[in-house]
Formats: structure tokens, sequence, C-alpha cells
């Protein structure tokens, strides 16, 4: 790309700091890596390397242990500004706030349903190792099979998506063993794990998302989470299936950093680049009346759908601070917030994203911008579930009062 | 209508109390007069009485001094107040709403133009006489002009739209004076102030906002506002400048409450009235997927319009708060996050107003049930001034930093 | 309305003639008719009258014969020629052109269902007496019921809504008798035969859609239309399930008459009587960019949808020469195309009714102009069946090559 | 792509026939080219070949000559006809639809500026030696100059984009000599003409639209089209200015072409790959309700846009027809109806190549699949000239019964 950090010292959606109460520090950190990342997001994107030097930079700036309490050496920021810092960076380049935002996932049910001594020592290490997390749990596969051997156990089956887990140095895993789910987290590299390598969407293509396979690999007690052998029949209380939301919310997040980020570019690319029409009676393309209603429109609509991601952030946190106390009533309205946001995210950010080559014109489609980066990455990481089902749950919980039941997905 | 007060005890969108930190006696007295004022709506409209008993609810509520400050005797509650005021009365009637933010505009700008003397006097007064304010404003027309006469003055001119003036105590309007605009807040009523009562538009039927003519009114001193003789060609400082976006944030407000009402209303009649489609193999209209997705997609657009209109009350609260140190460039940031709500809202209200009818179907057409009021009520107002200007300066402000000055529209 | 047939020789949209080889003389008379109720619309819909007069005008144009065959007496023209007509009715009077699309719509359902000898009495008939045809065969409600007495019958029951029924001087209506269900044409009025006169929506003010009771009505052998006793268990051929589509085409023309009108009125508008906004830089409204490129986007809208109405028109046709050699896939392809039109045609009138007032300007709400009707109209009509449940038979032939099947609605 | 043609022996949207006269002989012709591109689009946009292979196929086709006079050899179709062929290819290939609209029109223009002889020897030879058209007319570029050397001429210039040049066998130029703008048919390759092989866009990526430098070429008279010298100040007639519509409606053809191949690949893998979500409560993809609802949705528009294509092509086909004695305002009709179906044909493509994913859902975005493409080449293209300056063209032809001249674009 050709323009340099110092061009563009910051993206224009600045109220970070006037909107929240997000610590200013990983903000800051935040932005230094979206600045950075922007100057070389085409290329890397077109060379397809898995994203080493990229989790590299994060491991590197101590994002990976924001969430992690203080008392293990994390930085015990919360939620809301987890979800600010994921913003930011999709504004610049939105593989890497996926692969951010799927280690705050999956390493945050890790310790949710790791026991105390467990939670606390995955949680000292993870920010001492620096470990950065995957996953291997898309829910319309099978589930892998845990079986014993010796004092140990052995790890056969195979999933078709498992995200950061190919770069990742511990892979949560959901798996079956004697007609019970239990959680892993297993170790990687290790003998037995096969990363399939075979991630060939036409967007998010830097987020290792490939298939991963388990070939008889050797599993300890540690590396299960939780009681074992498990407690069967336990009833899950409200405040334990928050996880969608949470997750979804760190989708809205992105979603939304990257129209940010698109709405950014044109108006840079407008601002320097792009010629006024020859019948606008304008001198500059900036002063079109199109250009400027358009923009406007646009802008609005983002305003709107990021206000939205605040007010769920809020109920959000306000939810998990409810704890055990959290009724259905209360999980299922938090939830229904952050599927509205989803909704209409989903929508703004597609929108946004092929809208804003309205405002450039033609020349703005020249590979060197990437500028269609923005549309594939948000086309495809938008299908992770269907966009009419969360706008149903939506419709039930304000019509009757509540949310159609979906362990992983609502 | 046939529902009763007792059958609805609240509107479903109640999330006034965890998103702010508003006076919540006052949001208690705004949904009592909402219910009450949702009863008997279909049949007010069509009786078409000037809106004499609404305007007494109001003043016996307290409503009217809600903005004065304590030490004059009224309630000292803050802008965000009065917005969610405004809003919870729109749910039931947008007729109210409006009359109740040009009240609290038109006093509040009669207060700012005011001497220190002046102010304290207006605000005594006003809240111990229960003034009902109303305005002679509308530049789109000629000023009428003020001529000297012994130790007073005369007043001659007519203006084509005056809201709430034929109703109201003191009428705020703009003259021209030997080539200075003043201001000046007329008693009403008064000899030679002569009221159209002509407003005939097909919404917003009870808000008299019909024409005045001033035929030879006697005026004194103490009606003009501010000194006098004027100080000619005084710098208007940017906080002097936040009218406008803060008279379009009451619109912006009352635009929402309405679609709150819209939308409440056909959940109220999907789950009592609606029935199944036949083909839809379901056995209550709540469970139909197409009520459900569509009912949730409105849901998304207005809680996403509500919370950036909460993001450009914090805005304006913010920049009032600056007072002489306001900028010009936090004045129009302020102002451009208002357009923004201007925008979305107008679009959302208009969307829902029109669309609930797809989810309770042919029979709520019925003339009973009134339910083309919200549309009618949300066009009409909309219209007050062009939606694609303020489109073009949201966008002249994200790209070129400014809004193109328009003393009374932007 | 304060605009005189004068000023306004024509609809803007008379591209009538070129794109069809329709009856020119009835287009003529059509629009003949059309200029003259556009004089009076806004005060009739006052007024509330039973739409005595309008029918008197049909009926002394002519027009109620149209789709009779020359050998009776009637015009001989083509489904399509109906069509045009209705749509150019629709550009003045949404009313009378749902009057007169019924009076088709259920004279052909009886023409069709009648025995030879009783259609060409009935053709003969309906044109020398120049009959006006209702019906009242809602069926959502259940049936009357017929049963014999001495040697004629006796018909008793009730129905929600009659289209037309109480100022028809025939009546058809399904009815029950002994388990067969029989199609009469009842003389109106008639002895026992009871109009409820209680249509009260908010649009389609005029059309008489009221309730109808049968209080032991005499019906004679005659009134009966086809076989009896009946012949039971006769499988219905594909041919005679063109009256859905038929019917729902009408709908779509005189929705987009209807936008036609609106958008033909708001063009007026702007050429007359708005301002254009004070910081647009033009001297006339009908310069300003907005308004231009938004009216552009409109026309382009209408457009589209008018073009496929005329595809389906034109394949409703060759279905209909088709006869009984019609095969089920052939008869679905043409309502596909129909339904089709009908989501479009519903979507492109909905939005135009309601954004014209965005063209014209806050002054275009008068009641004087009565513009609101068109919104008015079509927002109650279009409830008629749900447009979703029409989206998903377009999407399920599409998919599926099949629609939903539903006597009544698809 | 893993379909084979086998599978899939036609495109869903086969109307072509029933709603036209085309030539059955070259749609038929053009379905088997279609056919056999589908099956290596994907590979081929990913070698990113000079589409040397694409327009040997059209040249054996016979396409090429589609609308050379019979007299010359030629196919002597109607331009419907090619409109439909175009349309035909762009279902699998949107690259060669482009490539061989640009043959037309530019052959097109240039018989239409030759002298007859001229023109003669030109459709002559274009037909025998089966000559591919390209030129260098980007109107935003400085002309190339054309000067005086002996008894011949020196080219020198460069133009940013040129259409299909890097391939043609002649190129159109639009050059400036001394003060006029002539039009050269220049032979390719030649020496001094040099190809930038620089087109990067990311949507059509075979067009070969790169820059083109003129060195010096020797051009003799022949190559010059019309008079020589040139007989300055010759009134152009409207039927000279057909072009830009012309033009356009290529380009509304081939947008409508992708469009029903996204979606007819859409209704394919809905078919054959996607599965249903666990909760929506059927057993297959294609039963689902909101799939069903928004396939329908999709097909209407589609079906429109299509429909009012058909009507753009009918209008220009008369226009054409109707020659020297073609009115201003018969041509602006016209233009204006093309322009209306370039507004909505673009937005149609432009949503139906996004949506699909909705369809498909999170596994079509698979590499293998390339269904990016349809939106990739649909965005790029449509950037050609600013679809808001078309809206404002179609509303100032209905308000005000003109466009605004420009030369190319309008």
């Amino acid at each position: 790309m050709a323009l340099s950090v110092a061009e563009t010292p910051d993206f224009p959606y600045a109220a970070d700091e006037v909107q929240c109460s997000s610590d200013a520090h990983w903000l800051s950190v935040a932005k230094q890596i979206a600045l950075s990342l922007r100057e070389t997001a085409v290329a890397r994107e077109r060379q397809g390397e898995p994203p080493l030097a990229e989790i590299k930079l994060l491991r590197e700036s101590g994002l990976l242990a924001l969430l992690n309490p203080q008392a293990a050496g994390g930085a015990g920021a919360s939620f809301t500004d987890s979800f600010r810092v994921v913003r930011i960076l999709a504004r610049a380049d939105t593989n890497v706030a996926q692969l951010l935002s799927y280690h705050y996932l999956l390493s945050h049910v890790a310790y949710g349903r790791a026991l105390p001594e467990q939670r606390a020592e995955l949680h000292r290490r993870s920010v001492a190792e620096r470990w950065f997390w995957g996953g291997a749990s898309n829910p319309r596969d099978a589930f892998p099979v845990l079986t014993r051997e010796g004092d140990g156990f052995r790890l056969n089956g195979r999933r078709n998506f498992a995200s950061n887990a190919a770069v990742a140095d511990r892979i949560t895993v959901r798996v079956l063993f004697e007609n019970e789910v239990l959680l892993l987290a297993v170790p990687n590299p290790r003998e037995g794990v096969v990363h399939g390598h075979d991630w060939d969407a036409f967007g998010q293509k830097l987020t290792e998302s490939g298939s991963i396979e388990f070939r008889n690999v050797r599993i300890e007690r540690d590396h299960i989470l939780g009681d074992f052998p498990p407690v069967p029949g336990t009833a899950v209380p409200p405040a334990a299936t928050l996880g969608p939301p949470l997750h979804q919310l760190y989708f809205v997040n992105f979603y939304l950093g990257t129209a940010e980020g698109a709405l950014s570019e044109a108006k840079e690319y407008v601002l320097t680049s792009a010629k006024p029409w020859q019948t606008s009676g304008v001198s500059a393309a900036s002063a079109d009346p199109y250009t400027l209603e358009h923009y406007g429109t646009l802008d609005a609509d983002l305003r709107a759908s990021l206000a939205l991601a605040d007010v769920a952030a809020a109920e959000i946190e306000t939810a998990i601070a409810r704890g055990p106390a959290l009724t259905q009533a209360e999980r299922d309205a938090a939830a229904a917030t952050v599927y509205a946001a989803k909704v209409h995210s989903t929508r703004t950010a597609l929108d946004i994203t092929s809208r804003i080559f309205d405002l450039m014109g033609a020349r703005a489609t020249a590979g060197r911008y990437g500028f269609d980066r923005f549309w594939r990455n948000i086309r495809t990481h938008t299908l992770h579930d269907p966009l009419a089902y969360k706008a149903r749950e939506v419709g039930n919980f304000a019509l009757n009062g509540r949310i159609t039941p979906d362990p992983l997905y609502s």
C-alpha cells in the first residue's frame, strides 16, 4: 500500500476514549499494531504465509495476556477492553483480529471449565509462556474420541475446522469419553496432532482455520479440564451459557472494526486520490454532493452499529458480573442484545465494505490497494452461522421472551 | 382502543433505567402519562380538538418545569432526562411528545438569550405560573417587524408555521428591528396576536403548528430578550450555536419513541389478535418464522438507533458543559453525531411504522386501532428539513471536518 | 385538489401504447376517467360515501363489459387490456381500480364455473344490464350453508369481508351444500342479503369491503353455477387453478398504477410548488441534486416493476390460451412469475408512496393534497395475503420446481 | 470447479426463447460456450493468462461476426440478439462477456464513423479475417496526437485504460489532429504500439484493460475513419449520440447475466451441497423457510431487472431504426430507459452476488468454488461511471425532460 504510517497517524474513528472507560494503554498498544499491520496487509495476504509474524507481534505486545488476572501476571482488563482491542486491530487486518478473538474465547472457555487449581496454573503458564490458544470444537462435526491407555489416554478423531490450532500453543477440544463430553487443553505441537493446512476460503485467508486430525495422541489427566471422572448430569446454570453470546460479540466487534477500516481507507482515498466527476460541477471529489451524502449515510449506519455493540458489551459485562445469581431471563436478555448487534453489524459491515467503492471510483479496484479484502473478509466470516436465525432469536425474545436453545450457537 | 392500561402495564422497551442515570421519578411520571394517552390516542386524533387537555396533563405532572433550575422551583433535570421523557411520551402520542419538545426548546432559547435578571425572572414565573411555551420562528418566512411607538413598540407580520403558539402562554418570536434581529417573548393571548388554526397536515394533527399573525401588537421592553438597544456585530461563540443540534435531538427522540410505540403495539397485536397463515405450519402467529425474523430485524434496527441517540445525548451534554470553552471543532463533532442519529432514526422510524403491518396482517388496518397514525406522524414531522442535507453534513464532517453553516438547520 | 385537468393533460407514465398492443380506445377511456377521478379523489375520500357515482362512471364508460365476448355485446378485450385499464385508473384512485379489478375477477370466476348455457346467459345479461359484480368468498371464514327448501334453496351464513358486494348487481359466493362446495351468483339487492357497511380500514376506504350476512335468502337453481347436483370428486385441471395468479396480477397492476400516480403527483409538485433548500446552491427544486437522484432511483424501480408486470401478463395470457393442455409445471411457472411481480411491486409501491414526500418537502403533507392516500391505500391492500409467503413460493418454484398448494392464495 | 457440464445441462434462467424473437441458433451457440467457460472459470482466473484461448473460442464460434451484415458474410443479427448472447456468456464468465461487448461496441463505432466504402471494406475484412476489436478511448485521459509525416502520419500518446486492445486485431482510438478529433482504426500488433499489460484490478482480471502507448506509430490515410481532412463544425445529429446508451446497455446485460449465473450456482449448491441449519426443523437446505424467502426475493429482483433490460433493448432498437429522423427527445427517452436499467441492474447484481452466500452457508467460501468472482467482477465493472450520476439523469429526464450532455457517458 502506498500510504505510510506517518501520513495517517490515526484512523478517523477515534472515539474510543470518549465513549468508554477502557484502559487507554491497551488501546494505544492496539493502535500501534494496527498501523503496522495496515502497512503490510495487502502484501501479507498475497503471500499467504501462516500468521506466525502476526502472532509474534501480539505475543510481544502483551495483548495475549490482556484478560488474565493481574495476580497471574496478566493485565486484568475487562471483556469490554478486549472488544475494543479487537475492533481496533480489525481496522487494519481482520485476520489478526479474528486470531486474537478466538484466543480470548477459547482460553476463557478453558479457564471456566478448569478446576480452581488447574485454572490458576493455566493462567500462570499462559501469561509466563505467552501462550497463544486455539481450538478444535466446530460443533457440526462428530466428536473426537478419548480412550484410556495405561495411566493416561489416547485421542483419535478429526475436525474440519480448527480455529487458530495450527499456530497455537494449547488447543481446546471437546471429546467424547464413555458417553460424556469432556474438554481438553492439548499442547501443540505434539505427536499425532496433524494440521491439514487446508483452509482456502476467499476471505480471512491468514486465519489458519483448516482441519485437524488427532492420530492416537497421548493425553494426560492434566489435559482434561474439570472433574475426572466427570460428574454426570450436572445442570448447567445460565451463567455457564454465556459463551455463545460472548463469542458472537467478538465477531460483532471485528466486523465493525473492519467496517471502520474500510470507511477510513475510503476517506483517505477520496481526499488524496479520487477525481471529481466531469458533470459534478465541483472541483474536488470530497465536495461531490453524492459522495458527501453517501458517506454520511454509511457513517450514520456505522455509528449506530458501534453504539449498539457498546450497549451489548455493557450488558454482557453485567450478566457475567451477576455470576451464579444470573437468571435465565437475564441471560436471554443479554444474549438478545448481542444477537441484535450481530444482525445489525453484519448488515452494516457487508454494506459498507461493498459500497466504499462507489465513493472512491474505478481506480480504487487496483490490486495494489487490496480494498476488496474488507468485503471478502466480512463476507467469509459472517457466514459462521446463518443471520436469519440470529434475527429469529431476537424476534423470539422480543415476542415470546425466550431464545431457541442451541448449545453452541445461541 | 380496546386494550386497557391494566393489560399493558408497560411498553416492552423499558431499558431506560439500565442504560442511563436519568431521574427515575420523571421517567415514571412520563410512563404514567403515556399509558393514559395511549388509551385515548385514536379518539383524540379523530376529534381533532386543540390539545388543551393534553397540555393540562403535562402542566399538572410537573414535566413543564423539568429543565428549570431547582433554585427557581424547577426539577433541575438534564437534557438527557428530557430526551427520555419525550421518547416515552412518543410511544403513545407523538403529538404530545412534539408539544413538550418544542416547549423545552423554545423556552431554552429564550432563557439563553435573556439577560441574567431577565432569565431569573423567566425561570421563576415559568415554574410558578406553569407556562407552556410556543414559538413563531420558522426561518423560511420573512421576519415580523418591530417598530417603536411611544415608550414601547408595535409588532406586525406573519408566520406560516408557529409551533405550540396557539396554546402557549409565552411565544418566542424572532423580529427585525432597524436591521437587527431581536428575540421576543410575547404573552399569549394578547390583543393583535391572531392564530390561524390552519394546521391541516395528515400527521401530527394535534400539534397546533398553524400560522400566526401579529397585527400591531403592543410590545414592552421586557418582552425583548437580551440587550436593548442591541449590541451590533457581536461574534456568536460556538456554544451559542448548539440550538440546531439540540433541536434535532429532540426530534430524534420522539421519532424513536414513536417507533418503539409502533413495534410495541405490533407485539401486543401479534400475541393477542393475529392468526397464523394457513400454509405456515405453526399454530400461533407469534411462532411464524417470518414474523420472528422480521420482528427481530426491526428490533435490531431500533436498538441500534436508540443506542446512537444515547451516544448523541452524551455528546451534547458534554458540549453544553464545556460552555464558552467549546471550540468550533468540538461543536461540529457533537452536531455531526446528532445528525447521524437524525439520519438513522428517520429511516428506522419510517421503516418500522410502515412494516409493522406485515407482522400484524390485514385486519390491523381497521380504523379503530389507528395504527396508521404512527407512520403519518413520522412521515409528517421527518420532513421538517430534508434528510439528504443532514446526511450531507455527516459526510462533510467526516471527510472535510466541517458542517455547512445554516443558522437554523445545522 | 388544486390542480385542474387542463394543467395536467396526462400522467407522465404514458408508455402504454409503446409497450403493448392494448386496445388504444379503452386505454383512452380509462385515462379520461382517471383524470376526472383525480380531480375529486381527496374530496370523495373525505366524504366517504359508498362508491355509487364511481361505479356509475365505470358503467357508462363501457369498461364493465371490457372482457365479455363481442358475441354477447362486450368489448372482447384481453386480460392484458384489463390490467392496463386497472393500472391507469389506479394512478388517480386506487379504490376504483380495486372495484373494477374485483368486478373482472369475480365475474370471470362465475363465467368459468357456469355451464355453457348459463355462461352465455350471464355474459348476455351482464353486458345488457351493465351488471357490476361483487363477491363474498373470503377464504378465512366458515362457508355459508345452502339447504333445500321446496323447489329451491335457502342460504344462511356470514362473511367478514365481501368485496364490492354492497354495491353489486350479482354477488358470487362459495357455499357448502351437503359436503360439497358450490358457487352461487346471487342477485343483489335481495331479501335477506344484509350488508354490514362496516369496512373501516385506513385505506381503500371507498371499496365497500365490509361484512355480509345471508339471512335465509331464497336461492333458485339458476343461481347455482355449474352442475347440480354437483359431480363429486372431479379432479381440478391446472387450467382451472389460474384464478389465484390472475387475481394477484390485478393487484400488481393497481399497486403499480398507484405508484405511478404518486410519482406523477410528486413530479407535478416539485415542478410547481416545491422550493429549493437554502444550502442547495440551486435555484429550483427540480435542479436539486438529491431530488434528481432520488427521483431517478424511484423511477428506475418503478420501470423495472412495470416491466415485470408486463412479462407476467404475457405469461398468464399464454397459460390461459393453453387451455386444458396446460401442465402443472406450466401453470406453476406462470404463477411464479406473477408472484415475483407481486413481491417486487409491493415493495416498490410501499417505498414510492412513502418516499415521494422526501422529494416534495414538508408542505406537501397539507391535508388538501391528500398525498398520504397513496401509502394508506397501498399499505392496506398489500396485506391481503402475507408477502413473505409469496416470496417463499417464488423461491420454492426456483429451487424445487413447485408451489405450495393453497386453493385461494397461491 | 467440481460440477461437470453433464450435471448442469442448462442455467435455470432459460426464458430467452419465450420473451424475445432472438435467433435461437446464436443463443444456443452462446450457451454451449457458457457451459464450457463455466467448467474452467475458476482455474482460468487463477492462472491469469491473457484471454487468448477465450477469444479463440469466440472467433471459432462465429459470434464475432454476429452483427456484421449478411452481405459481408456476417450473421446480420440484431443488437437485441447480441445483448442476449452477452448475457448468456456472463452467466459463466463476465470477463468473456465484457470482451465480446467491447468488440461489438468498438467495431460498431468504427463502422458508424467510416465513409461508405471504408465501412464496406471494414465489414468484409472483419468477417473474413475474424477480427477481434479493441479500443483506446478512455475519455478521462488526454488525447494521443496525430501529426503528418510525408504521405502518412505519426501517432504519439498514452491511455491508461484500453479495452481489449492488447489482444485485438484492430484498435479504435480517438486522436487529436490540428484541433480536430479523429477516429482511427489501428492494426495490432504494430510497431510502436506498446501494451502495458498492467491491468490489475481485483475483478474482471482477464479483460486486458491495461494501458497502451503509441510511440511514433506510423498511420496511413486508410486508418482514419471518415472524411479527411475533417469537415469542421458539423452538427452531431441525435442518432449519432446513441453510442453511450448502447454502450451502457451491454453493461446492463453482462451485469444481469452475472447475477443469473451467481443465483444459478447458489441454486445448484443449495440442492447438492448445503446442509439444513440445526434449529431449522427441516431436513433439507432447500426447504429452509428463510432460504426459500430470500431466494424468492432475489429472484423477483432479478426478474424485474431482466424485464427492464428487455424493454430498454426494444427502445434502443426502435431509436436506431428511426435513423436521421430520431429527435433529441426520442433519443433522450431511450437513453433514460437504458440508464434506469443501468441503475436497477447495478444494484441488483451487487446485491445478488453478495447475498448468494447467505443461501449457501460458510463452506461455499472455499476457494475451489470461486464464488466470490461474481461480486468481484460486478463490483469492479460497475464503477465504470458513477451510479449516482446515472440516477440523476433518469431523474433529470423524468422531471425536466432532458439529460445532462456528456459525450462519452450519457
